[in-house]
């Protein structure tokens, strides 16, 4: 087995991991290869639902099933593998138990209850444990953003998507902002949904828009928890957003100590949390400090008067207004969209 | 000579052309590559200033200083050559004594007075003629959009620049503006201005900023004429702007009908009109339909209360709002260039 093969199948076992985003939370995003000593691929897998079996085990079980001997082989992981009892009996356990003799794995996992003991249990088993490089590490944390964000920092990863024009304008003076983005950057927002373990909103948006903030544009296998901040107790029992598909938590009067709903949530398993709301409650949480992410999706118009992407606090001069950085921005259909986390 | 040479020579030249920027107006950038039959370059030279010599000439003579020998040459052109008398002596003539055996040319020049003229005045006399390949004749057209502009539609290309927040705003409240994008963007927007044959602003940035207008953050070999209107008189004899380098016009009282006005600089020779103002000019450029391109620089950071980007009349609907397409979103310094066109 070359170094090429390694990085071969580390790109594999990120795509694979790619497959488990909107399956697997509140678990992390993992994806598993396992290789032949002569760089066969063997088995593969990624981290199922929550309960069900992590990367490893579904790679040792698609060895099996495809009659391969792991004896001697080698397993690629993307995270490092749990070593502690949770829904599943310990992944190191099974790696050990099918004779496999090396790991190589991509990031440690950030869990207080695995941190670099899942490696060193390999190890003190006898197994050859190596971490990968860089890029692949900053790859399988990306994924995992949410995850590594509460286990890190006790809170979800917090995303906050707007659509606006070129002039930052969300919707008409009236409220009318359909549509100001086009059918493509629409279906990429659901997709950024679909990451999240909640969808997070304001009575204000559930008033003016009745909207469903499901996950319905694109294809996938569990709805994110929906969340409405209600703390006049405003909610109108026939709100679509209060109906199947998925589950909605109405957040009442009392409850809007943005911080500590964020160490509810986070408590809760939710990794990242969507919020997409009016230009009060998105104002609200980045005057609070608390998005790690701005989803843009700025559509090629210009609008003139019209409702803003946020409503700050008043800055006492330019130098005081909070830097962030670009993430990307990029074509989706006829929009752009760009993506920015704090300098 | 292969078409491989023929390619490369045309990229070579499109390279001089471009290296004409800031030095032609009113004429066009043009460049010339003298390749023998065996594909060596014997010269190569791009448009001088005004009045001074043309591509075909430049490259002529840098083949003479060479010592070559162009009898049976193929000269290679982005623009169409001349075959009037303007200020100098048309190109055509210059090729077709020299010797010139084959001419491929980049694009049609839309000058009326040349207009598939000057190719078949080289056909009439024996040469070989032939158009390139539609990606360069696209590159061409780009790097000549003001002059193509003015020949065709009777005035300049009209850019609109701006600098904004991600949330669309150019200043605070109070007007205060600096910085909200960093000296990249300074310098790159300054590159912008030098292609243009004026910079026009209102007197309302006149008396809140009292900007110079002029190019300093890039070098450049002229100054574009800097205009500023004034429908009220309101200029004050101290302004910078009235200050060298470069020229200054101030359109008084009575002149504030943009379309004439535009009409007026293209037969003045303004292929390219960078329009850098408030958002009460911004925007009535933007509601007369008169804006070409919109060049906006946009910083990493939101502002929250602030100035608009323009003033525009209100719109009916979102599906009245006039529709851009992305020509580019360009990471500059720590800001993004955005430049966008009507659809």
């Amino acid at each position: 087995m070359t170094p090429t093969d390694i990085s071969a199948a580390l790109r594999r076992a990120l795509s694979l991991a790619e497959q488990a985003i909107g399956l697997t939370d509140p678990n992390p995003r993992v994806g598993c290869i396992i290789l032949a000593p002569d760089g066969r691929e063997l088995g593969a897998g990624h981290t199922q639902a929550a309960g069900q079996a992590h990367a490893e085990v579904m790679a040792l079980r698609d060895a099996a099933a495809r009659g391969h001997d792991v004896r001697g082989a080698t397993a690629i992981v993307t995270l490092e593998p749990c070593s502690h009892h949770g829904r599943t009996p310990p992944c190191c356990d099974a790696l050990i138990a099918a004779g496999i003799q090396r790991v190589v794995a991509a990031a440690q996992d950030p869990n207080p209850q695995v941190a670099g003991q899942g490696l060193a249990r390999l190890r003190a088993a006898g197994l050859q444990v190596e971490l990968a490089d860089a890029a692949c590490e900053a790859a399988s944390r990306e994924l995992n953003i949410g995850f590594f964000s509460r286990m890190q920092r006790g809170r979800p990863f917090v995303r906050l998507k707007s659509a606006t024009s070129l002039d930052g304008r969300t919707a008409l003076p009236d409220g009318r902002s359909q549509w100001i983005t086009g059918e493509a950057a629409r279906a990429d927002g659901h997709a950024w949904r679909r990451r999240a373990g909640a969808v997070l909103t304001g009575i204000g948006t559930v008033l003016a828009d009745d909207p469903r903030l499901d996950v319905r544009l694109v294809p996938t296998a569990r709805q994110p928890l929906r969340l409405v901040l209600d703390p006049q107790g405003r909610m109108p029992p026939g709100a679509r957003i209060l109906q199947p598909p998925g589950d909605t938590r109405v957040i009442g009067p009392g409850r809007a100590d943005l911080p500590a709903l964020m160490a509810e949530l986070g408590a809760q398993g939710i990794n990242e949390l969507h919020v997409e709301a009016g230009p009060t409650l998105s104002g609200a949480f980045l005057d609070a400090g608390l998005v790690d992410e701005l989803l843009v999706y700025q559509a090629p118009m210009l609008i003139g008067q019209g409702r803003p992407l946020a409503e700050l606090m008043p800055l006492s001069g330019l130098e005081a207004a909070r830097r962030w950085q670009w993430v990307e921005a990029t074509s989706v259909g006829a929009d752009l969209r760009l993506r920015l986390r704090p300098t």
